[in-house]
């Protein structure tokens, strides 16, 4: 093991993604078989000899692969994850190899609807293909057999990162030691798809979304992008921690104008601007779509534990009591499935105010549990 | 007492609405002074001769002065609250006077965003003024004095309709004897705030909406309207009524498309749109602001009890338990605050798997409360 980093909780530091090329086409649940294709990957720490230490982080909606520590020419670059991986971290790169993957369809860096189709020369837009997280979880083991890993010590992801780690223990049961499934659920409700139909429609129905070739148009439909990432912040939130961070707080008294005039109108334009500026509506479309698919018990007429029974990890699963996108009852339905298979899980509801964004945050128990179990990983390493 | 009809349950049957003008300009909360305008009302019933037997019903977001009854040359256009307001009804029109009154500002016949301003001759659009649950109470105020009502026999709402049934009994104690409060809350939590922002956001970036002046265009802001819409049935319904409805029901199996696939998308689109063809962009932007701003308690530092200490009605307080855009837990708020006054205040949760469209809903149990409190009021009466 490497010395210890002079301070307990830095940060990886100035780190440099990588693009890695896949010639053969990958073949999709739609049905058809894309490529070739990139994807961008990051990776903190070092791979042991026994090539047995490595952690796959897979990503929520809005991330990517820069999951942690910072680019050299860039203020403000912190990874997604940066709280939780790195030196001394609940994810700690002094023992983990940690894998950062930019999901296909992504609009930061992998093959994207943004890039040129190589038949037609143009932006694919609306013929990017409709991609699943079991299509991203194969396109994951590709990166894997690219960097020489055959078993990862732990995959794992909050929210649709979340789905994604489930959806290795039963797709690939032999190639994932342990999954962490934080904030997720076995599938979207109906509540749950009804509010990404809604972001759909503001996005399909912005004049400027051209039917999905609004890159040829050189428009972009920010007003569609804008209105769907504010439904999407809502959800993030906690009721109650909008009370408390926002209440009926007005800005500068009532004006009886349309202006924003409460604190949480302010706060929803804003996050909605920044997001239309670097988002891709495209890629908007294909996540919420990918979201909405994922049901692994689908191919077992709806019975989880079936649906489960191929997996082979340890579970680590975590829900956060305010989470009312993927409440706890949800993250139950999951550790109930592996229970009743007999499978080795943990779970712990975590009690904090901040709604679904919670497994984004610093939370010190939170922190301290994963921190915990990767003790345990770490204990059954060869090295 | 008129002679019972011959079904229990009969409808009003056939009803006229009526145009009632004033030439006297309404002081409004935004200091402005409006008029000459119009409003639409319907009642059904008679006046007893004591003239103590009228009951206001307040509308909600989308609904009008068309409680009850059916029009003559329109298939299909039953009253919006028609299972509740009938002879033999739970507000029962052999007792009672009942009265239908579309708020001003609406799209349903009362003076709205689309009529002509007077000065210019030309649709006021977007120069309508931003009214307020109190505006309208006062406005409801002056129908009272035209019908020659002196004192409500009751004043019922639910949603934005129970709003104005509160504020009714701060604003003019003297004038209503009971107030049915009903699927309320004594005012926006900011997550309400921001579900009404979104939709705004949607409706005012609709390149069709024009700045609000978009009948002079010609057009109007339909794709906003459809989403505003869209994300306001999604906090009607409730989570496990979703579930039960259309859980994660498939139209025709996954098509990799972002065509509706889902049986709750149709279900939505199909809201959307029937919501765009005939609902006034301009009055949805007012309507929602009027929900923003109802909150008696601010103008008494918060406190609720002493917002409601000038009440003299009595008062029946409703809630639904799967209602979350307005929960019980906000109906107890003003109950407790009826109490702490020492007002005479009864309080029913019904356990509907609803959400808030419960108010609107035929439950046996709802409805026997409702006949249950028009008993007591109707034993109260001069005649």
């Amino acid at each position: 093991m490497p010395p210890a980093p002079p301070f307990p909780n830095a940060t990886v530091g100035e780190v440099t993604p990588q693009r890695v090329d896949f010639e053969e086409p990958l073949p999709l649940a739609c049905g058809r078989a894309f490529g070739p294709y990139h994807l961008m990957i990051e990776t903190y720490g070092e791979l042991n000899a026994a090539r047995d230490n490595a952690v796959l982080i897979c990503h929520a909606l809005n991330a990517s692969h820069h999951v942690a520590g910072v680019y050299a020419d860039q203020a403000n670059s912190e990874g997604w994850w940066d709280n939780m991986v790195g030196p001394g971290k609940p994810v700690d790169t002094n023992r983990f190899f940690v894998v950062g993957v930019n999901n296909l369809g992504s609009c930061f860096g992998s093959t994207g609807p943004m890039d040129l189709h190589p038949a037609t020369g143009k932006p694919y837009g609306a013929d990017f293909p409709v991609v699943t997280v079991e299509d991203w979880v194969d396109a994951q083991v590709r990166v894997a057999d690219h960097l020489g890993i055959e078993r990862f010590a732990a995959v794992m992801g909050g929210s649709l990162g979340g789905m994604q780690a489930l959806a290795w223990t039963i797709r690939h049961p032999q190639r994932v030691a342990h999954a962490l499934v934080i904030a997720a659920a076995p599938n979207l409700s109906a509540q749950n798809i009804a509010f990404n139909e809604v972001a759909r429609a503001a996005i399909m129905t912005d004049p400027e979304f051209h039917a999905g070739h609004f890159y040829d148009a050189a428009v972009k439909p920010r007003r569609g992008l804008r209105v769907a990432r504010m439904i999407g912040h809502i959800t993030y939130l906690s009721d109650d921690q909008m009370a408390e961070k926002f209440g009926r707080q007005l800005r500068n008294g009532l004006r009886y104008t349309f202006e924003p005039e409460f604190q949480i109108e302010s706060y929803l334009r804003y996050q909605g601007d920044k997001f239309s500026e670097y988002f891709d509506a495209n890629t908007y479309l294909r996540i919420t779509k990918a979201l909405d698919y994922f049901d692994p018990a689908a191919a077992t007429g709806g019975d989880l534990r079936r649906a489960l029974e191929a997996a082979r990890a340890s579970f680590l699963v975590v829900a956060f009591t305010t989470d009312w996108r993927f409440s706890p009852q949800r993250s139950r339905e999951i550790v109930k499935a592996l229970i009743d298979n007999r499978r080795d899980v943990s779970y712990a509801e975590i009690d904090a105010p901040h709604g679904h964004d919670a497994f984004l945050l610093d939370d010190a128990r939170y922190h301290a549990l994963v921190r915990a179990y990767f003790d345990r990983i770490a204990a059954e390493l060869s090295s």
